[in-house]
């Protein structure tokens, strides 16, 4: 496998190009800690988008939903899926606006669509899905049974091209705005998980349920 | 202005309309909140979605992006737009997989797109971009002038239909599942702001330019 994803043409970054990234281990990074992914499709002529989740697996990244989602329905039928994936890192504020931004790490992929039909690779999948939103949850959990198989549409979107734009610190501010009298920097940002809230029904009810290793994890991963 | 902004042809959530909302104030305050948007257009005859910055003002969204992107070109020349704003605000673990996800509020515009291309209106809507990256920012900051203003192309999407879906807890796991040994509940996420870490180039490099109120207030505030 190479080790870059892109630029291809339909990924070349034109705008701020020195924050164009397209190493398959930097676009691999940002959709795996993305929790959720944004897909878009053409529904009836026009453009949609819609967020959702994701699980990557070497190059494919899955997406699922309902049978009857008009954009999953349109990404397979049309065997093309784009995807982006962004993480909000923080304010990157500069002395003028037309500098400011935000720090963040985004991705675009361009991939072929094909629909997952086979029962075993279906239910692996959807496996991957629940340890893409927490690892390590899936073996926790209650096994899928056939009715919730059915019940969900999953889709595999091969990544043909795909770009990452990051943007971090510090600032671009021109020379000339350099000694005015204005605050800049950055102010970092990040997802922090609080207190888990047991639900209160059935055997949880008793209190007598710890909470799981991989929440423990990730709370102490923070 | 009725309370309502779908649903329409575009916007009717099937799956899991339990979670559908149409009201203006439940998908004015997603747009808000949310630090950054994703745009779907269509380029080259296929769907495509980035990633960008946003300011709402009234019923009108604000795009903005360099006069060669190809997204914001693209929702120009059809003057139609779909934009999605999603917010993750943690995870939400069932006894299941299948009914296991993440807690978050997401809408989907679709509005009609249009060039903001008086001069007067355009600089105007350039600061409503700063205050939406931080609230009280664009008055600190030295005035965009004419050269940069030239550099960015403005894009006004007027709210034609939106719809928002809401996920929160506590889980929604089937009354055969409640008794499992199995811990279910909720983990709370939310973006998280650290120190600032200001510039070290001109005048801030003499360390006597205090961190300014948009982010003390920002810091305060959580």
């Amino acid at each position: 496998m190479s080790d870059v994803l892109g630029p291809g043409p339909k990924t070349r970054v034109r705008r701020l190009a020195a924050k164009a990234n397209y190493e398959r281990d930097v676009i691999f990074a940002v959709i795996d800690e993305a929790p959720l992914c944004h897909v878009a499709a053409i529904v009836q002529g026009n453009a949609m988008v819609i967020p959702t989740l994701h699980a990557r697996e070497g190059d494919t990244i899955y997406l699922h939903g309902s049978p009857s989602n008009a954009v999953m329905k349109s990404i397979v039928e049309r065997g093309e899926a784009c995807v982006s994936m962004t993480l909000f890192e923080g304010l990157r504020l500069a002395r003028s606006g037309f500098e400011s931004s935000i720090t963040y790490r985004s991705v675009v992929v361009f991939g072929t669509a094909t629909l997952v039909s086979d029962d075993v690779e279906k239910a692996r999948v959807l496996d991957l899905f629940v340890d893409a939103v927490l690892p390590g949850r899936a073996s926790e959990v209650r096994a899928m049974n056939d009715a919730e198989r059915r019940l969900t549409m999953v889709v595999a979107v091969a990544i043909d091209e795909a770009s990452a734009k990051l943007s971090s610190g510090p600032t671009d501010d021109p020379d000339e705005d350099l000694d005015l009298p204005v605050w800049s920097g950055m102010v970092p940002a990040r997802i922090h998980y609080g207190t888990p809230i047991p639900d209160t029904n059935g055997a949880m009810a008793a209190g007598t349920i710890p909470v799981p290793a991989s929440v423990r994890r990730l709370l102490d991963g923070q």
